[in-house]
């Protein structure tokens, strides 16, 4: 008989999530009851967001509950089905455990057609990491043509993406990553105007003068912290931030102390904006055709980083925060049938 | 000979403004050319952005000039006029020197009408400041009916018309304020809902939280620092907040630090944005108009703080830093003839 592996939350972290905070538990695969299947997890999604799930606190999702298993986006196929939508063999997108299968009645569930797309798409660009791309570029950002667009975590897998739009729609685009091999991958392969190793840059404010001599009309921020210090003074009047995450801040054990930055925004009346994709929703029709266009026309690539096996999805997940991934971070757990 | 004091920068204050960054020097009253007029100061204004011209940085408008007349709103009456729109004894309104006579061609001056309104008003609530409430409270913070409108520097001249506004839109509306005598101005004649006094309170957020049961919807900020800190984990979802003014931070000497907040604009999806009045001219008419109406209904009230004598004027502007005024802060240079 076949084992199901799931992944729990048994701690809640203080500070960088630890091994110790979580705990691989076997046990038999669970039988589908009427109305629902039985999926194998083909790949996985680690995220930063599910940092935030992992505290309990207030916040747009509740969170993880205690020795439960974790919930993610999971690319899966469907083993057996008493739903009356699926059958075996078919490959689906959703919310589910991190763990070798799951039950599922359907909700939230997507079936997606393999010859359409590489499968793991639906975890990056065609799935929640593009939508996020697509929706702080164009309906936060609002990018215009001949504007400077700075997206920080600039190799990740929203800021890759987020930066190849705003070079479609006719903007300077300038990354910020964490290694000279990120910011060639940006510049080289992706087609970004410059990009800056915030670890490398003597001082990360001249380096991005230098990358932005007509200053900054949209700032697309997945880190927060001292990468952000830098980007504010060089903001135009009537720039756009789109608050995406603040990775730089998720980890750290009580609140950070940086320079009081509201000056900048007063006198340049900038509008910063916090978005959650799932807000958004109703654009996703829109984005993943646009998004699937772009990538037929060779304008939007993308990378992934896969680690092998569910064992190793607490380290991948802690990669994140390493900053050891170059674009989507995916852990395959199993091959299709 | 009638003597012509004018007030001069004569340093760039470093940090709090001292009376050596300034003279006041005496010349002879000037003569208008063909085209121009001359024009008697009756009431000139002292603002907090007047800081930010006295410092040699790029802003939304250009520093003071060294061993030039500041320059600001002031209240006069025409003299002698060479200047086919205006005649002596007509009552203007402008950005001018600091000064008891200042020369003008009529640009950027308008005429009052004494008996519409006091002729202060024009300074205060049917002026600058009271546009500046108005564009904050309505275009920025879009405040809705049954929502929760917390203002800082909430006695001051633009902080007490914008809650009046909200609350005329049906808000619950909260000041904070830094003396019992300012709450209890908000709450008893203006009829704010609560006010919390950010020198008094031992938790400002405990203080606040307890004054806004149903979280903040609305923050509009004159202040920043750790009244805005305070503000920051009490926002709701898609909360707005109208940065309007950050006079905690004008007088430090280096940049000031702060828990990095952006977090909470991320995880409620808040919208913060900063505005400068004169970006919203287009708005003047409907504003003037509708503030004009609710005075007449009774539905907003104003207070002045008035000093006597130009040689009061910089220390009238040092006390918006100390927080002297309750209301409008003006200075009465001269009476009408």
């Amino acid at each position: 008989m076949t084992v199901n592996r799931r992944i729990l939350l048994v701690r809640r972290p203080h500070g960088m999530p630890m091994a110790d905070d979580f705990a691989i538990v076997e046990g038999p695969v669970p039988e589908p009851a009427e109305g629902e299947m039985l999926i194998r997890t083909l790949y996985l999604s680690v995220d930063p967001y599910m940092r935030g799930r992992m505290n309990d606190a207030r916040s747009y999702v509740p969170p993880f509950a205690l020795n439960e298993v974790v919930e993610g986006g999971v690319i899966g196929q469907v083993v057996a089905s008493r739903h009356t939508a699926y059958r075996a063999g078919d490959i689906v997108v959703g919310t589910l455990g991190w763990a070798d299968y799951n039950l599922s009645d359907g909700r939230g569930l997507r079936r997606l057609d393999p010859s359409a797309a590489p499968i793991t798409a639906a975890l990056g660009v065609l799935g929640m990491p593009g939508l996020t791309a697509y929706v702080g570029t164009l309906d936060i950002g609002r990018v215009q043509t001949g504007e400077t667009f700075v997206v920080s975590a600039a190799a990740g897998a929203v800021g890759s993406v987020a930066g190849q739009i705003a070079k479609i729609h006719g903007c300077r685009v300038v990354g910020i990553a964490g290694s000279d091999e990120k910011c060639r991958w940006v510049t080289e392969e992706l087609g970004f105007d410059a990009a800056v190793n915030y670890r490398a840059a003597g001082s990360l404010v001249a380096a991005l003068r230098e990358a932005c001599p007509n200053g900054v009309d949209v700032y697309f921020d997945n880190v927060g912290g001292d990468v952000t210090d830098a980007v504010l003074p060089l903001l135009n009047d009537f720039a756009r931030i789109a608050l995406c995450g603040q990775i730089a801040l998720y980890n750290l054990e009580k609140p950070d102390m940086g320079p009081r930055n509201w000056s900048y925004l007063l006198i340049h009346r900038a509008t910063l904006q916090g978005f959650i994709v799932r807000d958004h929703a109703h654009r996703a029709g829109q984005a993943y055709a646009d998004l699937a266009r772009w990538i037929q026309e060779g304008r939007i690539r993308w990378r992934e980083h896969i680690v092998e096996g569910l064992e190793n999805t607490i380290d991948a997940f802690l990669g994140l925060f390493r900053g050891d991934n170059i674009g989507k971070q995916l852990v395959k757990v199993a091959d299709p049938a």
